[in-house]
């Protein structure tokens, strides 16, 4: 599998594994760590987490099972996520949904990941939204701090438009390694309002959640997904991929930004059949073909 | 009462007395020289004025004030802008409503200011709106003659958006020193849009118009107003402020941009009553739970 | 006729010959070739081109015109465009409708034009409009090459945004030398979005397309369209001006971007009544008033 360079001696999997649902996929520890192995046999090293995922309990299930095999977490790398607060039977000191991105909160809130993660250090930390109360001094210190630690090897932002992006950029000593942001041939606001474009200016290759539009792609009922599933299914059939998930990874991979998907999915099936769409190349026709039908309109 | 540093030899006080409705206040010079002295203990130093204020009064009747006591000179900051072209009997020679931000138009500007603030110098001259005409070109002509001849010590802008303000400094010689924008709890544009974020990154502290949404906060019956009266009154509760107001500017003063708010009060108790809000310390909850009422919804 | 300096070594006329419906004046090319000669007399050099102009024939008729007179080559600069791929039946390879700024389409496109307009040169490249999927070390590689045999002096773009126009501008070696937008007096959004002020902050002079609104401010019957008429015909009288276009392109030229306005027709009266509109001042009352008839509103 390809591998995108984050810096000079980090690098991500050019597909990603996504653990928000973990809790969801009712899996024991040993069956985690199966599925684990089994997603590292197709290529897939980079995981996806953040403190708040399964209302605080995912990267707990995901430590538990790696503290069944210690030994792989050389071949993984971790991305974990901080500053959104919820209320949760699992942190009953919140009293209500907010974002904070304090020192303290930054530093607190990596080190519970670690604990969590059984692991000594987390490869890339996010944060997980763009805090309008952000102190970018505090964050700077925070990251300062946990870099000189050991705790964390890089840093980034996830759902931030440009002014948050270089505004924090411009208060920290290393440059933000990626920027985790929706993006899929359903939700193209990050195309359209030039996210994507500051990110290759910037040389940051993006992570996009929710490649799939959350399922809306096989069973949104909604014009714009109605359009998108006949040109995929037909594009599909062009192409002789296997999916029309295939089809729409394939229409992400082929953007020069270097997005890196996230599948969130516990089926290895499915996860075999993402890794796999690399090896559809869409022509520029067909990837017009889907932009349209996703506008509803040509480009002019 | 804190200081913001503008410039390594110019600070601002962290709340601004605004003189704009200083002609409907119906006071004498003696009780104007008064209330600027009253102002003053309060540790408020900076005043805020522009050209245009009461159609090109408010300048003069303040000047006339400070003419009593010219000692006082010394121990406030003077803003002042220019740019808009008001029709007014005041300025029988204006033809139409426009912006002037003509080389010409400044120098005069800012020289008849001087003549009515009966002062030598003003502190900090902003361009009051951004000009679509404005040829930057001329801008940095007219502050590097004003600044020269010791006319203004530094220049701002008002009302700017990052294209505008990043336009303009990149003419200039020095850097804009603030950006006076409109921000409170009920008007969230310019947290929302970055621009914001983009004094943060320019390291530019903006002052704030309008802090309490021009009275809406206490008297609006739209949905947004009725929601944040609710907000700041529990909040008034929790935290003990002795007024709503306070617990406006406390949110304001909490935001990591060092906002200085501007207070357009002729009402001594008033003006200390904000001065005195910089005691109120909201938790990251009660800021929330503001915003929160401003936008009708909770951050993602 | 005023000149405006885009590289060291290259000037365009203030006015441009925009000749993208040239296929459709029906004139031969010993016509042709005598347009260009009264246009080159009005001191307008610069013709406006696009590989998809008149579906892919505008050049061709160009050129044939420039094979009757080869020694006027010297005499303009010849400014193309490319990244638009275009279903037409004199290009049947193409299958459907989308952009394309892949290196090898570029170059391709290039030397396309090169032929068609019987010419060693083109003064400058425009990529067309922002590709979503634009590769920006292609259009970099591309242009290095174009540039390095002499076929391309300079390059381009149009319709480009500020995050459009600096993400490319950063993979490439030398400046973007113009943005060609649309922009008249009923069309504000590039005034109003910033990407005239981002013109200006990169010293990129703009060029402006449909600079009469294709005509909507002659025959239009919106609201806007009455309304800028009444405007314009106001001042034309005001001004002595000898047409309503005049005006608007007075209007344009006032602006401090150093706007380069495109006259798109094939008749030399209306050439030279443009460019005589250059002898046109308007003031900054006339000016705000031909805004405010756009906005609908006054400025703030």
């Amino acid at each position: 599998m390809e591998r995108i360079q984050l810096t000079e001696d980090l690098s991500f999997s050019r597909f990603v594994h996504g653990l928000w649902r973990l809790s969801d996929w009712n899996i024991t520890k040993q069956e985690a760590i199966s599925l684990i192995n089994e997603v590292l046999e197709t290529g897939i090293t980079t995981f996806d987490h953040a403190d708040i995922y399964g209302s605080y309990t995912c990267e707990e299930r995901f430590g538990e099972a790696l503290a069944l095999m210690p030994s792989i977490r050389e071949k993984m790398e971790i991305v974990t996520k901080c500053g959104i607060v919820l209320e949760s039977e699992n942190r009953p000191e919140h009293r209500s949904h907010h974002y904070n991105t304090s020192k303290k909160h930054i530093i607190q809130s990596a080190e519970r990941s670690l604990a969590n993660l059984h692991t000594d250090y987390i490869d890339v930390l996010l944060i997980h939204r763009p805090d309008p109360m952000m102190d970018p001094s505090e964050v700077a210190e925070a990251f300062s701090q946990l870099k000189k630690e050991g705790k964390v090897r890089a840093f980034g932002v996830s759902n931030f438009k440009e002014h948050q992006l270089s505004m924090l950029q411009s208060y920290l000593d290393e440059k933000l390694v990626t920027n985790q942001i929706e993006v899929s041939p359903y939700e193209l606001e990050n195309i359209h309002d030039g996210t994507l474009n500051v990110c290759l200016r910037e040389r940051i290759a993006p992570m996009a959640w929710s490649p799939l539009a959350g399922g809306k792609l096989f069973t949104g009922e909604d014009d714009k997904s109605i359009r998108l599933r006949e040109s995929l299914t037909k594009i599909q059939h062009e192409t002789g991929a296997a999916s029309m998930d295939q089809v729409a990874y394939a229409w992400l991979l082929k953007h020069p930004a270097k997005i890196m998907p996230i599948i969130g999915s516990g089926n290895i099936e499915r996860i075999q059949g993402a890794a796999a769409s690399a090896e559809i190349e869409l022509t520029l026709d067909q990837w017009f073909e889907i932009l349209h039908s996703s506008m509803g309109h040509e480009v002019p």
